[in-house]
Parts: C-alpha cells; structure tokens; sequence
C-alpha cells in the first residue's frame, strides 16, 4: 500500500477506508501492486496520463445522486484517458461517534455532502435539530471526531471501525437500502479490452449548437442500429447557459457492428465525440439486442453493395 | 429500323410513332443502330436479359396518371436488369379521324385508357355524349382507325401524321399542358454508369411485414443521411390485400458516400433490397444536400473509427 | 334493378355481372332498392353529388394491381362525397368462347386490362402464341364475343354463364388465388356511421412542397398517437413530376381520441387534407392498439391539462 | 431583513451576501418585504408549503456546474410548489483573508465546493499546493475565517466586504468570465403568471421504463408541434442505477397552444409529468418558433375537426 514502485501503482480517492478503496479492491490486475490515495479525480487522472500510475479508480455515478460532475467534466476535459472496467460497490452507512458518546448527544454530525444527503431522511426522522458539517471525505468526517469537538458524530462507510476506534450509534442509515457507487479504472493505455458479450462503451457528445432537433438526430443515431443506452446524463459545458454535453453509456463494444456504425454516425453529426472507452460490465449481464442488428447482418450488408459497386454478378 | 442486328438492337413499345419512340429518339447511343418494336414492358425487359437487344426503353412514370403500374411490377420481379438513364417526353394529344369527319359527326374514340384519362377533361367538355374504346397503345388507337369503323376518331400523339393520313380535329387536348412522361432506359450490363453529380438512384424495397412504423423506419435510413426522395410509389406486392412495395428515387449515385451508406441500412432493415441502378437525371440538374453529408465527412469518421479500434495515438 | 326511382337508387358500374355488381349485392340497405349501372366512377360519383342515386359502390383497390387510380383521383378532386362502408369481392377469372370453340382454336384474347395483368401467367403458360383486344369492362369482354369475330375467347367473372350462353374453357385462371378487390359504397351525406371498434378511417393528404422530411413527420402524427395505417398509396397531383397526394387508410374510427388527435396533427401540418370518411371495416376485425392510446387516456390528459390552466387544486 | 411578518417574507439560502440573496434583489415584489434566510433549499421550499412564507428564491443551475441537484431532486419530490419567476445573477469571486494575510502565506482555503470547483484553474495555477477545506455557503467560508485558524483564506461573492472586515488578496478568480447562475422563485399559489410572449415552461417528466425509445418519443412530443428545450437534465430517480428523471425548461407559455398541446402528449406517454410552472423568462427574450405552430393554426385544427363530427357542412 505504498507508492514506491512508481508506474506499477494505482490510484484512488482516499484515505483508506473509503468507497473508492473498497471499489479498487475488486481489480483483479491491482492486487499486490502499491495503491496511491489521491486528493481528488483530477489528481487520479493525472497520474495516469503522466505515467506515475498505471490506472486510477474514480467514481462517476451514484444511484441517489447521479453523475458525479467532477468525474464526467473531467473525463470530458483531459484527452488521453480511457475506461477499461467496472464497478459497483454498495453504499452503506453507519454513524460513528468518539466512544462513550449516546445518540441523545448527538447536536453537529460531519458528513461528506453525497453522504450526507443520502441519510437525510433517517436524519431529520431521528436527529431533527442536528447541525451538518461538511468534510471531504467519508474517512476524514470520521478522522476529524479526534481532531477537535466541532462535531459530535460523523456519516462513515461501515468499514471505519477497522481502521479508526470509533462507536457505532447507528447502522444502515441510508435512505435507499440498495444504493449503490459505480466506479470506472481508467488508464492511458489505447488497447480496448477485448469484447466479452457483456460490455458497454461510454462516450462524450456535444451537439451542433442552435439546432433544433440535435438531440432527436442524436438519439435517432442509436435507434435505428437498435443500440440502447443504460446512461444519459447532460453536463453544462461551461461557457454559458443551455449549452450541454451528454455523458452516454451504450450496451455493446466498439467492434460491435451495430455500435460501430452508430458511432460513426454520431461522428459525422456531432461536433465532438470523445471516445471514453468500450469494457466488460460491472454485472456481467449479456448485452441483448434485436436480432436484425447482428454483426453478420452489416457484414451481409457490406458484401451486397461492394457487390454492386464492383458489379459482381451475384449482387 | 430493323432488328436484324440482334444483339445491337433497342427494344420500345411499338409501332412507330409512339412517345415510347420518342423517347428513344433521345437517347444518343441508340442513333444508327437497330430499333426493335414490342407489344409490352414484359417482352422488352425479356429482350434485354435474353441478349436479343442491348438495352430496352420504357415508360415508367406519367405526370397526371402516375407510375406505370406493368413496369413497376415487372421491375420488381423480373431480375437482370439495370436502368442506365433516364428521358423525359412532353406529352401532347391531338384528336384524329378519317379523312372527311367533322368533330360533330364524332361518337366513339378510340383511345388508349392512359390518354383516355389525360384528355377526359377536354372530352367531357367538347363530346359530352361520346363513348370510348380503349386501345393497347397510342399509334394503335389511330390505325384501327381504317381497320374497321367501331369508332369515328382516336387520340394519338402529335406525331402520327408523319406516319397515316389522318385528319387533325383538334390539337393539344389534353387537361395538363405541361403533361410528361419518364422514360428509363434498362440494359443487363452490372457497370453503373459514372457519378455526374446530377445522378438519381432507384430502389424497389420491400417492409418486413406486421411491423407497425416500418415505413418510418426505412425514411429515416434517408433522412438520416441527408438523402433526398424524388419519387415513392407504393405497389402492392399482389399476395394479400395491404401489403405493398415501395419504388422510390433517390438524388444521388450508388458511389456517393451518403447514398451507400443508406442502402446499407435498408439492405439491413428490409426483408428485400432491390438495386435498380444509379444513373444521371434527365433534367441534368446538379443534386443538392447538406454539406455535413460531404463524401469527405463519412471518410473522416470511417478513419477516426479505424484509428480507435486499432489504438492508434491520433484517435 | 331498374333507376326510375330516381334518389333511392345505387350506382355502380355496369353491365350486370361485373365484380362492382357482386359488390353491390353484399350492401343490405342496397336490397330491394333500384340499382343503376354507370360507366365510369366519375359518373357514379357525379350520381351521388347530384343527388341522382342515394350511393354508389365503386372499386378503390386490387390485391394484384393496387390502388384503381381513377377512383383515388375521383375521390380526391370531387369534393362533397363519403365512404360510408367497404365490402371485399374474391376476384375468380374464366375464359370463355362462344359454344363449340376449343382451347387450341384460341388466337386472340378479349379482356379489360386489370383482368388480362391478373391472368397473364396462366395466358403464357397455356397460350404462349395469344394476342390481346383490350375491353372496357370484363362483362363487355364476354359480350363482345357475339360482336364479332375479332376475339376466340374473352375473360370475365365466373357469374357470366348466368347472363351470357358461352362456353367455359378454363376455370380459375387467376395467378393469385386469393385476388380480391375492394370495394367503397360512397354517399353524399354528412353523417359519420357510428364507431362499431371495427372501423376505418380513409384520408387524402398533400404534403407541403419542398420540405425534405415532410413525408416522415406526416407519418409520425401517426405512430406518436399509436395510430396504425392499413393503406399508404400515392398518386400524383398532376401538375408536376413528383408531386403526389397520399390515400391512407387508417385503423380506427374518427370519434376515437387517437384518431381525432391525429387528424389535428395531420391539418395543422398539410397543406390539405380531405377526410374521406370512417367506415366499419369489411372484415369486422376489430382494431387493435396500445392500451396507453385508450380513449380514456386522452380524456385524463385534457382534464389534467386544464385543472392547470384553471388552477384547480388537484392538478 | 427580519422575518416577523411571518407569511409575507421571501426565503432565501442565507447568511445575508450569497449570491441567493443578491437574486432576491432582483425580485421587484420582495422589496420592502421581510427576508428569511434559510440553510437549505428543502427549507426553503417547507417555508413555502406551510404559508411560512410568501415566496421563495433557490438556485437551479449553474453555468460552470450544471443543475443543482439538491433543487431539482426537491422539486420533483416535494409537491405543491410552483416556479413564478427566474432571474440571473453574474457569478464573480474573490479570495478573502483575514487583515494582514499575503497571497503567499496562504496554505488552506475555506470554500463551498461548488465556488472552489469554478476558481479551480486559478487555484493550481497560482497556489498549487493548496488545501481545500469546505464551507456550507460562500459566506459562512468567510466567516469562518474569524472563527479559528484552521483556513487561511476563504473563497467568496464580491459583496463580503460589505458585512466582514477582510482583505481581498485576488479578484475575478473564477475561470469562466462568463459564468452565471440561474435563480427561480417559487411560490404555492396555483395561479400562472400571464403569458408575456417571453416565457419557459419547467417540467420534470419521468420515462416509461425499460422501454427502449422513450427517451426518442418523449422528444418527439416536443419536436412536432415546434417546441424548443431550452434545458434538458436527468437526474436520478434514486431507486436504482439506470433509472432516471428529466427536467425540462421549454420555451413558451402553458396557454401557448402548441405547449399545451405537447404537454397532452406527454402526460399520455409519461407514467409522471410534473407541471413546476410557465414564467417570464428571465432574459425577456421573445420566444421564436416556426409560424406553422401558431396558435391560429391549433384552433382552426380544431374547428375543422368539430365540424367533421358534427357533421356541419362547410367541414
């Protein structure tokens, strides 16, 4: 757990204990290699497009809060990275507490924002004059509890007690019992895993301003090859108002035919693609289309019109 | 003017005298060479795969009365043949008879029922009591004339005095004066003729059948592509009610990026593709598109999908 | 079967024996009525705007051959006529010659030229060397045998033995067995037949000239509102190359919601459109459609839309 | 400032100086009205519900960082608020300290993540080795700094000076000159502020699930009758990834026909349309739109189709 063997390591959001940890745990290809906590998505990406990391593990959705805009403005701003896998990691939370402290004490909780917005309603239903302080992390709300008494308890990821000497006061406090983080490894590396079956491939998408119907045409690009979308999310570009890039995951691989043929369509329409990455799923569901958008089909199809175009007899 | 040459000869709707002659008169790789009279669009197209003539000319779409359901219907299943151009032929009406008649004295016309409709404005006006015996062609209708005297005058093209002597009772009677008629000429070569710029593509498609919004979907292969329609016929394919092909005209050549890569998606979506050729407008009017559907757009984004499936760094 | 009681009589084309006559026959109100044999649609419409006949039963489409195109150019020219109900007649050929003739003796053929294209396969197997003599109608075919001599053998329905002493040659002829023609009874009244849930409804419909997607987003007024079309035929407005009107037939009766909400989407995007009536359907079947399309899904939607315009409370 | 006048006050996102209450400044009927700060946009709205309060003003979206989430995710949860006004305020940064502090000295920095995450180039640029310490306003960042030592510096609104004793060490931090953040006021009332001619209907419509295209039909909805988006956001409906809501910003007025109309269709389509609301635009730019969807042209839609089933005449 130490970046010593630069280049080898991974990075992730830490300190240890958090979410993001817990998420790198499930990499196969980390296990053994040092892990490097890093201070926020920008850090994590930047290690892996200068090579002082081979990988990082970011967050980039959460079943109650969304996309995490830091992540897609990220991935949408800093060429060079691409995702190469999934996964999912249940959030949980317990709330902790300096020992000795009862829930009755209980007047100012730090929590991390995300975190502390998914235990709104267990809040404000058993501690309805708490106060919220804000920490920047789910780990360091808890560290902070010895630091000074600003705070009496603090919103954690389960695992804390492992790592810090804490009491538990409540558990499950989440207001969804099946929230869930999905993470992404990212890498600078241009190979595309290979297609599984189960995979999915994550793009950027701006569209041609002032055109009403963009979107439509955009969408249109995807229906007609019978390619589904699992994610949209829109993301201010930042220059002004109303101006958006989409954040699309699609079911399917780059060298899918039908996915590659949307793409190329999208290219032709959009004034900016960016290709973030074709990997297996983090649930390792088959990806399940109509029949008529097989591969052989376009191959069918291609053969047909070379046919023509060469004049072959049998076209 | 004989077929003597076989295997050089054109094949058009006889006799002499018809706008199908007319229309061959146009075409320039015809001059000098042997022109075969036939009785129907049926023994031209067999002319033209059998090898007994080079190519053959038929009518396949009139202003006022529409597509000329023989040809269709026999492009559709006769296979083999290719159009190879196109030619346009004003269509004009004189009312003749025997020498001698008086337009008062006339009581039955005999008239093919395609130019039987085309003047029934003019007849209903200037004969209210006549009757009509329909004829297999235009120059037909004016001979009978002197077989026997079942009618008094006939409807033929103005051209038909050149070849019998006939009295003119009136010219230019029918209802549309800019009525005309599309020829194409078929061959049963497999080489398109080149790109002009001012190309047309024919298709004949057929749906996947019980597939509510199918017809939408194959228009979208079009929109989507920036390909304009110039023509879209429905024929019913003949085995039940409510089943129908589609004849359809494309702006552009099968070697227009845009125009290819939307036959891809019909040969993909339709149970059956019909290629019928890529050959140039009769008006030699340059087709016009959106520029984003440039050749040069479809080979950027075919390059930049190449770039990221086999990893280069430009990608 | 007489038309002195002008005004309670039918119209339809004659002689009797036709196929409109079988028609005719299947109309219950036309029972016991006097019945008036027409030469042509636009007389049998004319019969009806003129108040001359109480209706008039005309053919409006052929399994084998498609839309008749007079009556859709009729019905789209004639203002002030409805489709009142569809009636479906099994088209059944013979060929018949006068007594004593044989098949080998037959040289020529009379026959009306949508019967002679639905028999041609059988005519060339069986009678490779024949010639045609087209008729104005099938039961004039069978007369005309005891004209002259110019046909051996003629055409016509398999009820023609029943007015006419001929011989039959060869029985079902037809290439398709289950050819069959459909038939409109058309009225000039303004009353609507009540929806029976087994309706159609027929429109004519021209598209805005030169709005390239006109043809998609007319079609989409359709499949937004679940609104299936049974019939999509076009025929050309006459006055140029590749303008057209579109007959559509669709699913479902005028007075259901997705009907009315389609028609309003039609009108306010054409330049013109021409309701032709809503009618029980000849077959009874009753029409299906997306449950979220129901009548009550719309009413819902309009009181949840002026709850907030009024600013009820409940909305 | 005082929120006696319980009922008539105007909620905001306090302390007094954040960039909530520089868009209350704006609201002409606020003026001389009690103003009631408030620590989150869920009391803000109760403030509404319960006749707290008159009105409140929340932030919805920024140009740098996109809808607020916390706004939206209330609005679509908490019924029986209404959007009656928007306004925009111009996003402007300072970095503050306390008397006496240099630019140099500065280690940590108090910030609310949303201001820090727009100042973030300028941040790397001039203080790269910054640490970030969040704040729950971007007053209360500033105020902190009286409180302990734990922030050197603190990132606020340009307004601070006038409330705290602080040193400005860096103007115009933020990385986008341009940035701006859009407001609305909120209120219970029912009624809907009179159509201007400039105005946007808000929306939150949720999608039929696992119902691949309903995403394309829900645009659909829009695009044919010639409504502009304005904004499109997904947020999550929180129950489990892939699931997710949509706010809507169009142009135009909920008695605009063509609005009107499009809201029918979607509350046909939509398992949940949530009405936030029709108000001026808060740049007072007249809405634009094809004349095809004038008002005029929906009403004689309808007359058309009133006199179709009524069976009037002139229909």
């Amino acid at each position: 757990m130490d970046a010593a063997n630069t280049g080898e390591s991974y990075s992730y959001l830490g300190p240890a204990g958090t979410f993001t940890e817990a998420a790198l745990k499930q990499v196969p290809e980390a296990a053994g290699k040092p892990w490097r906590p890093v201070n926020n998505v920008g850090e994590a990406l930047a290690d892996v497009t200068s090579g002082r990391s081979v990988a990082a593990i970011i967050a980039i959705e959460n079943s109650v809060d969304g996309g995490v805009g830091a992540t897609l403005d990220a991935l949408a701003t800093m060429p060079g990275v691409r995702i190469v896998g999934e996964y999912l990691v249940p959030v949980n939370f317990v709330l902790v507490a300096r020992p000795g402290t009862t829930l009755a004490e209980v007047r100012t909780i730090n929590a991390h924002p995300v975190a502390y917005a998914q235990c709104r309603g267990w809040l404000e239903r058993e501690l309805p004059a708490h106060g919220h302080l804000p920490a920047t992390s789910n780990v360091q709300a808890a560290a902070a509890l010895f630091e000074d008494a600003s705070a009496d308890a603090a919103i954690a990821p389960p695992g804390i007690t492992e790592h810090l000497e804490l009491d538990v006061l409540a558990r499950d406090i989440g207001d969804n019992p099946n929230a869930v983080t999905r993470f992404v490894l990212v890498s600078a590396s241009r190979r595309i895993p290979d297609r599984t079956g189960a995979d999915k491939t994550s793009l950027i998408v701006e569209l041609p301003s002032d055109e009403p119907g963009a979107l439509l045409a955009m969408l249109e690009q995807f229906s007609t090859r019978g390619v589904n979308m699992s994610q949209l999310q829109s993301r201010p570009i930042g220059d002004a108002l109303g101006r958006y890039r989409f954040v699309i995951d699609l079911d399917g691989h780059l060298t899918d035919e039908r996915v590659a043929d949307a793409l190329l369509g999208l290219r032709r329409t959009s004034p900016n693609v960016i290709f973030l990455g074709s990997y297996p799923r983090a649930d390792r569901r088959e990806v399940e289309y109509p029949s008529r958008f097989d591969d052989a089909v376009f191959i069918e199809a291609r053969d047909w019109l070379r046919g023509l175009i060469t004049g072959e007899p049998g076209a």
